[in-house]
């Protein structure tokens, strides 16, 4: 079985590249399960050095765009296409023509490669709990369902619902077996801050495990909702091995999350790493990152997502003490229990 | 002041723009009326004679993509845009890059041209209650709300959403005021059958008041949610006059719908021209045309759309009597009452 991530070199792409590898097959949409022979990357950037060094990885670099229109893609040969190649809401928000081109262009031109492909693979669409927000016009309803009127309210949201709509008419026309996932915010994300109004999210856990002072913008009675990286990957993979008669309706499955606080995960970084630990959390508000967060709809009852066996992740603390086992390199703190 | 109409030499856009004229003037998004100077209808066709008689109206005829492409529109001199030009669905369903290039990019590159005009001119979008659709994997409501999910269950349905959706981001960034208003089936048309599943809804009564036969392949007790062509115009004028506050939400406005049962259409007729012109329908049922029909919404709650003073038609029979009224050369039966 061949299989195409787009963004595989990004955070998301690259943890599901590998477990895909590690598990060395794939059940697709139903079927029963097929050895993994390839997996391509595409990304403008090269691939982490473990995944390059796996014989079964392909990695083609560039514009996915440009990748598309030149037929750099081996669309023919993918059984199942992971489209997690996306410009993120404050470039979009930046930049209104990036936005339509690396979003919703290049999504529309990934199906229609597919559909000139002529053999429907299954396409699992990226879509994000962005396709919500709140505005004074139309309020967010308190718990989001996944037959919820989606209102975004900014480019990136209106160009993954778009993405989604036409993800659904091409899974009905039969040119892919489409799969559409709306994704959590996702914390604890490794690395750096990203710019993001939503980065302190992970920011907030990770600088101080590495001993680094971090900012929190937002009250400690905050409403989130999040998913672990490694839950978060759980539900992209549990839409490639949905039959169709298990996923239902070609709309957008809200993926589980964790509704927590902002103050609560303060308490479990506590719990793991120490007052020494949250004495690094500077509490400083910040109006415009506030509105921003508190726009997010952070109560979900994502009913599709329990009934194809997903889960929200049990708690934050169980959250933070994934991210100390699977990134021992960037915690220097002590951790207890 | 300065008007374009897409598709202004259809039956609604020919209908919309005698309105405009016949009023003069035009009180846009909330400002004080503003005298009419020139009505410019781009369409496939000419103008009906009428329209081209007047002064004020200027055709520009064309392919609406090629039109914009070209720069042919004056969309720099508009100060509203009403856009109704689209592939209807049966075009869409037999030929999908047909109605993703009549529909989603011409909307695009409509959209594009103000945004480059650089004035938001009111931007008033007429997407479709196609943009709701039952099925067996998600039901639709009993009762539809301005905030009811859109599930469409066929390509024209899902150009309109997406439609529906750059209307409000371009609406977001000011590059356009732009008004989603769902238009509801329009009955009677004049004219002749059109090949769409609803033509029958028009046809029913037209033809038998014209003294021929007509075809009914529905069951009497088949409910649907009907506007008369006057009501519908209103509508979409209404959405221009609103002011933003009176609009609201950015998501698209349902119009009001009268909700009636073939049956009871076929009762106002007889009120109407007698059981001379009921004798002319032949109940012939159509599977496959039934299930388009019921799978359509027929009950609403228009809350917006009563908020701007806007009614559904008072009943079927005035609807009838309207058309008879405005239509004396199609009319070949004697009319009681």
């Amino acid at each position: 079985m061949h299989i195409l991530i787009t963004g595989g070199c990004g955070f998301l792409g690259a943890r599901l590249a590998r477990t895909l590898l590690a598990q060395g097959s794939l059940a697709l949409a139903g079927a029963p399960a097929q050895p993994l022979a390839r997996v391509v990357l595409a990304d403008r950037v090269a691939p982490p050095a473990d995944l390059q060094a796996d014989a079964r990885v392909q990695s083609i670099q560039g514009d996915l765009g440009e990748q598309l229109a030149g037929g750099a893609l081996p669309l023919a040969e993918v059984q199942a296409v992971f489209h997690l190649a996306a410009a993120v809401s404050g470039e979009c928000e930046a930049d209104f023509d990036l936005g339509m081109r690396s979003n919703l262009d290049a999504t529309r031109q990934l199906l229609e490669g597919c559909r000139r492909a002529g053999h429907a693979p299954v396409f699992v669409f990226s879509s994000s709990v962005a396709v919500f927000g709140d505005s004074p016009e139309q309020r967010l309803p308190a718990v989001i369902e996944d037959t919820s009127l989606p209102t975004p309210q900014n480019s990136y949201g209106i160009q993954k619902f778009i993405g989604e709509q036409l993800v659904a008419d091409y899974t009905r026309k039969g040119f892919v077996q489409g799969r559409n996932v709306r994704l959590m915010t996702v914390s604890v994300r490794p690395g750096r801050p990203n710019g993001a109004a939503s980065s302190f999210l992970s920011g907030m856990l990770r600088e101080p495990l590495a001993g680094e002072r971090a900012r929190c913008p937002v009250a400690p009675e905050t409403a989130v909702a999040l998913s672990s990286p490694g839950n978060t990957v759980r539900g992209i993979l549990r839409a490639a091995t949905a039959s169709s008669a298990e996923w239902g309706a070609r709309t957008a499955v809200n993926l589980p999350a964790l509704t927590t606080t902002v103050g609560e995960m303060a308490q479990a970084l506590e719990r793991v790493a120490g007052k020494e630990a949250t004495a690094l959390i500077d509490w400083e508000p910040d109006a415009q990152v506030a509105k921003i967060i508190t726009g997010w709809p952070s109560r979900f009852a994502p009913k599709r997502a329990l009934a194809l066996g997903l889960a929200a992740d049990e708690s934050f603390e169980a959250i933070l003490r994934d991210y100390v086992r699977e990134n021992p390199q960037a915690v220097r703190l002590a951790v207890k229990g």
